[in-house]
């Protein structure tokens, strides 16, 4: 519906899988490096694109500035030198947001900045707030930004128009869409210049976005199901479609459980029953799963081909 | 995840692209039947497998059980001979839904009853009283019952467990998903038995719901781009990915502007102003559309490459 | 806010308290007039301005046209002469709604018609859509119009300035709002004309109503608990605020029991356990308490200071 | 319900009428205290208990940690010495939380801690979670607590059933409901121990809130119209219920407008167009109120009597 021209200031290409990293902790709650390394090297043995820090997985409200740069820092050093780092930079106001940006472009440790909607004024945040917000932010920060949109964390879905509008931005390289509405999804690609990138936000829903032109996606389940998920990616993108559907399905309901049903928890939960990964605790106030909970984690797992056994 | 033996009582074949027609009213506000066989005229022209009569762009809760009777009567005699006819035929209670499909399978005027789930009393609608419901429906109705999920209008999502139940019956044999959750329409058709069909209520997510497992669409626009939505199906069935995706992409503002936006007097106005089909009024409360919204509709489509014009 | 000039039509006035009573079934699912007498003699005893109808807990819904004229007709002969009968008269089109309310009128059986907003296509069902069908059907009926606003069953919140505005025509009496949000109810007393008159939809928010400038509830709790509910309205108009606030307080809990919690069959089976009622069953799918909801609601009730035993 | 037996460990008095503070900035950013001390000599001549500050009003989520200690450090010294300062001190983490209340604690600047639930993972924040949240964060403050339920910004609505557990608790001392449901307000106060406090969060529902036992507001419009609050709590406490009535019914409109339709930027314009109050900028993303959105403003408060005009 749109014409198609725009140049993008930075060229990076986010295509590919991403996890979407938790951050580890120990037991008097601090990050725990010697944890992330282990799950690094397991990790690094997987054909991802590269890695999401501090996104909603990571915990990202829950650590203070100084973690977070700590935190970039070590993920740059422990993931391979081909692999993309995006951070996830987000902050209330727009001058925090463009501060932090600024910051890690400095370090040089991540290559693009991915920035939730801010969300506590959900009542003010009408399609101009955000518009706003995102153009000040694009134009003020040094590293490029990924527009996120996670209406199960902010009750704020970002609408097509908002998206397509933003797309013309030469520093608003791309979107992470972790609603998962396939139709608005695919409305968005159709709208936005073809540099323009948008990432699947979830394993539940990849297949089908990468068909309707999505370029990769950044997946909780990747975690936990590393290989599977690019397994998936590959497939696709050989034009194996029998085995990509069959294989998308059997993710659908192991993702469910990493993601709206047990959230971070359940996503630790699934790491610390798997060979070569760390989960541990959130910090408070997020609960460790219990014991039922868990039990449906395993069993949800077991049933579509996933066991779960350390 | 499940095992996949079943046998259905009835071995109709569901699958295809099927226009949802809306009831064309004259202006004392009985059903016209003049208009519709020319409606059907053009219809018949296009590559549907059948026609939904008295779905939600029916108008059904607006008319009389006298009325519906008689309309699919009409609709049966003015489709083809080859034509799947799937009537709507939920109603508040369930000895009336059993009545009513026990009625039309006398006449031997449909193919299928098309159960939407009831609603009023939503704060009661919980799992077990739905699965009660269509399961008694479906032990006493002499049609094959297809399952219908429209939560814009009932504000109840019916979840993948309960259709997983449901599909076990013998008598029913399919699912209309109009919620567009693409990772729950996946689950689904996982998890069902494989002669359990399950359709795409809209054509704003027909695409991936195909290559999710889905055989076939219920969608709105087929009313008015009745070709264009035959042959996104068939570039899937050909496996000419490429091309469906463009398609599939153009289709889904034109399928909005006629669906959530404007809903039936937005169906009805891009029907008035094609060649060959007539739209005309609602049953009030619904109005028809207003100059500014028209306007809106016309641009869409036309942006889109589907301009409407007589 | 706005000048308070406007003279209804008719003057009738419907202060005081309501059941709005439900709808008693024989084993073979007709309304149960025998049944019906016996709640009748129990309900005339207490202080009841008069009787709802084939309101949301008569199961109006699944009532068929006759069965309604016939029903509201024992109504007008079973309860006392000086009882005012509102009649639940809302259907899904204006010309019906219109077409019933001057059948009730011809009859005499009711003096107002209590209108629900339709609510299947709720998303055309903005501020214009609804004005034109409550003015419209207001112009029509030879019943004076009572608006009701069912958030819980519809999904539709009516408007404060929706509601303001209909509050001019002559022939719009009264509203009933059983959403509930006080402020919104306060701000409409304060706007419509003195003689608009608004009832509270249930015993959980009554007295706070009352103090606002409401004239009267629609109870669903006074089916059980009459003179209570009548005992709150008196205490109020007697002045007798500390005694009416612990009376209200301690009406919330089971008042909850019979609504949100557990609806119509809730609501059936509290009175199946007072001397003098029959609850019995519901139309399906609407299903009969099982043993664990009915002992959470017997032990609710009894809490609060209202054992239910027969 | 309930039995009535409990103590606090702080003997805290919170009834009376409070203002969540907005914070005042300066054109480059910072907290501007000159004009806050200009507010203060403004606010200081109504009869408040006290004041909230960094509450939702303060744009807490917008400040720095060391901004907030020393924002609550000059409202300490900027009010009257018999004000009651409430500090809000809710973080997303526990720990981070009891952190700050203990900061705040030792340079006795606050009287009690206004905790938010934390919010961004609601669909982990079941009621198990928060209560664990709210009883670490009390166990550990040496403050007191009040629970902060504004599910207007967090999606989260307390229940009632929780809030009723925390209330055992020997160092939560009360509760500010934004929420509004007047018959969930009720059924609080009806189950809490007499020491534990609930206060309306908003002017919308005070006087209602107040008959059915809430012993104050924290209320937005007491910024603005702090003498036309007061009057409202001191017309109750008189029992002069017509006159508090009418006073109530005025204020519910231009509350309106400095909370769910404007927000922040609503309520800083209405105290820049008031004489001797300074709203001023937010810090963004949250936008200046645009010219006509101001209009609908002041319109609002003249037709309800209170112009604004410096």
């Amino acid at each position: 519906c749109f014409s198609n021209k725009s140049t993008k200031s930075s060229s990076i290409d986010i295509s590919g899988v991403y996890p979407p990293i938790p951050t580890p902790f120990t037991s008097n709650g601090q990050i725990d490096y010697v944890k992330l390394q282990e799950n690094f090297h397991t990790w690094n043995a997987s054909d991802f694109a590269g890695y999401v820090v501090m996104g909603s997985n990571g915990e990202a409200v829950s650590l203070k500035e100084d973690e977070k740069l700590d935190l970039v820092r070590n993920v740059k050093k422990m993931s391979k030198p081909t692999s993309t780092i995006i951070a996830g930079l987000g902050l209330p106001t727009t001058e925090q947001t463009i501060e932090i940006c600024n910051r890690v472009a400095e370090e040089k440790t991540a290559n693009a900045a991915l920035i939730v909607s801010p969300s506590f004024y959900k009542g003010q945040m009408n399609e101009l707030v955000l518009r706003k917000f995102y153009e000040d932010v694009a134009d003020n920060s040094k590293l490029p930004i990924i527009v996120y949109s996670v209406p199960a964390n902010t009750n704020l879905d970002l609408s097509s128009s908002l998206v397509t509008a933003l797309a013309q931005h030469p520093n608003i390289i791309g979107l992470k869409d972790s609603g998962g509405d396939i139709a608005k999804i695919s409305e968005i690609v159709y709208n936005v210049p073809k540099d323009f990138q948008v990432l699947a936000g979830s394993a539940g829903f990849m297949l089908p976005a990468l068909l309707m032109g999505c370029v990769g996606g950044i997946c909780a389940l990747a975690n936990v199901l590393g290989d599977q998920v690019c397994l998936l990616y590959r497939l696709f993108k050989d034009n194996d479609l029998k085995k990509a559907v069959a294989l998308q399905q059997s993710l659908i309901s192991p993702n469910y459980m990493v993601t709206r049903r047990f959230g971070v928890p359940g996503l630790k939960a699934a790491m610390d029953l798997k060979q070569g990964l760390y989960g541990g605790v959130c910090r408070a106030p997020l609960l460790s799963l219990n014991d039922v909970d868990e039990k449906v984690l395993v069993q949800t797992f077991a049933k579509c081909g996933y066991p779960l056994v350390r």
